[in-house]
């Protein structure tokens, strides 16, 4: 398999997250921050190493800013509807996928006021249209951080910037760039950023996280227990217990926790050349192919590990189809959940054929995919 | 090791399980639902999969009844937000958990009515209480299936009977029973009913299920990409797709349904009566020692495997720590996230030490912990 589905979720994991998640089930697998003896709380150092871990790939101070979640749409609900209240208005674009659309039309149907600002056909938002959206009742801007359409990455320093100049809290969606696009939390202008695990982060599915900037506080949409404050009816106030509830996805943990190791270990500036290199190839011998139209911005520099095409007139299912049947090409193809940014990009009706690069992706696939895809041309 | 915190999380898992979480990660872990490439497809079925098996345990006709969540406590508050409404009134005990009383303290901040119905010491409710408490604006009765603290059993087939004939929807925290009691959810008159993965059913942490029973709707409290109506920015209003967004745990709803097939695989009255007969050697070999204080009933039939006591008037916390550091025995002590319970059986100020027994635990630990029991006695 030539597996190029990357943004729905990276695949081969390394072997050292595999061996981690079986090894927390094995050996360890008790329930964290719960019970006192040693399987617990070695349960419950694993946890810790793993926000150890976030905090030196993202350059955090502070462990706690880090709070594990079922996946990035939990993330990003919780971001969104701990945040906003009836009254208040939110500005997002038109790149959004429905993990951010979908919770803020359930908030507009509870008295939010949601502005969606149109990006450009490849895909681009111009900060200044983001700007002039804001209200006196402008409480939060949400962005992607770069489109799993296209790929295209959004200028999430401008938005900041002026998300803070006007003390609008700024949440992003890094769901295609955690891992892939270096983050830098002590720098960017962000206030909430939604990961998930499964991603460039090379962790296992069933694993989110929601980075939350000292000082922002949200109402919570999950209590529980929490191994904390057990003399309490009340959901404790302090991080990371207050937005934690249950039991954690431990062995899911300990998986992520082996997949930014594995970043960490590796040149990661080399890392992502090289994913860039595969994307730069793939999309110049595409563009030498007449009857391909290619989404997005031509700059690769400006973009994720994203190549989304049509290949002439042709249903972009039917297409993955065939790469799936005939070639053994693992890609995605109609709408991808995000259907204004299909409507941005003019796809809405046929979606596209979605080509996702990985760091374990090679020359010689990319080179196999160029023929699958002049062949399914000539078809 | 004595593994005796099964009531945590279940430990060790069958081998089945581990291999099936490796092998989902190893071979075919893309995202279902999303794309439809073969991986893609393989990865839904699996998880059709367990939703057969879930169906096949609890004799449920529909496999879509079943929604897989990050945890019990998810399952809860999904069950919990979905439902009441301002203005309404629910009904709950005072043996609840943390994960039923904290959304509901959320709840009644936001105008909900609620009512705690106190239980007798040893935790049992009397479905009368709950019957004279129910008003005009009753929307909701929301019990434990048997309590985490003493492992009692509630009469939930008089309750459900009670909710029933007066049109109110009954949710069962089954945390303590699913994959321990026999649930047969043809006959009992639940509407709702909370599980978690990683306890008697014998799945990985970071899995959770919510049954709803045909015709019961609820809102949802997380929105997102769902694989379908793509070209939709509104969530689906059709099962299970309305109440799962965001990646599914799919390596851990892999070893979820390997969890079930071992339970299912193995004589299940045999395993429960095993289970009992340890509980019941446990508890009648403490009851010969003068100084232990035993919670809960005598009755063994009206339990789970969870034995609670109190060694003299030692803190359970010490006694806990006393006996994972000196005998290598993994139990929980102090307040168990159910401050309410403890108050029930006047146990608030030093807790419990509890004993929960699981499918892998032999008579020759129940001895063992006997002998540790009277030695920490006589220090």
């Amino acid at each position: 398999m030539v597996y190029l589905d990357n943004a729905a979720t990276t695949w081969p994991k390394p072997q050292s997250v595999l061996d981690a998640v079986y090894e927390c089930m094995k050996a360890y697998g008790a329930n964290p921050g719960r019970s006192g003896h040693r399987m617990a709380v070695f349960a419950a150092s694993i946890i810790l190493y793993t926000r150890e871990m976030l905090c030196s790939l993202f350059n955090v101070k502070d462990p706690f800013w880090f709070i594990f979640t079922f996946n990035c749409t939990d993330s990003l609900n919780m971001a969104i509807k701990g945040l906003l209240k009836p009254g208040q208005h939110v500005i997002t674009t038109s790149m959004e996928h429905n993990s951010i659309i979908r919770p803020l039309m359930r908030m507009e149907n509870q008295g939010v006021e949601v502005t969606i600002v149109k990006c450009s056909e490849n895909g681009q938002v111009d900060p200044d249209d983001i700007k002039k959206a804001i209200k006196a009742n402008t409480s939060m801007i949400i962005t992607t951080h770069a489109s799993n359409v296209t790929g295209t990455l959004m200028p999430v320093e401008e938005i900041g910037d002026i998300a803070r100049s006007c003390g609008i809290i700024y949440l992003i969606d890094a769901a295609q760039t955690a891992g892939i696009i270096p983050i830098d939390l002590s720098k960017l202008p962000v206030d909430l950023v939604a990961l998930p695990g499964h991603k460039g982060l090379l962790g296992p599915q069933g694993t989110g996280v929601l980075y939350i900037r000292e000082g922002v506080e949200l109402e919570t949409i999950r209590e529980g227990g929490t191994g904390s404050q057990s003399d309490s009816i009340y959901q404790p106030d302090f991080i990371p217990d207050k937005y934690e509830s249950g039991t954690m996805n431990t062995p899911g943990i300990a998986g992520l926790g082996a997949g930014i190791k594995y970043l960490q270990q590796q040149d990661q500036h080399k890392l992502h050349l090289r994913e860039k290199r595969l994307v730069k190839l793939f999309v110049e011998a595409l563009s030498q192919i007449k009857g391909i139209r290619y989404y997005g911005l031509a700059d690769h520099s400006c973009k994720t590990g994203i190549v989304s095409i049509n290949i002439g007139d042709k249903d972009s299912s039917e297409v993955t189809d065939i790469l799936d049947q005939k070639y053994g090409i693992a890609v995605r193809g109609g709408l991808h959940c995000s259907p204004m940014a299909h409507q941005t990009i003019g796809t809405e009706k046929k979606g596209v054929v979605r080509f996702s690069f990985g760091i374990f992706n090679t020359m010689e696939e990319v080179k196999y995919c160029v023929k699958a895809v002049e062949e399914i041309l000539r078809m």
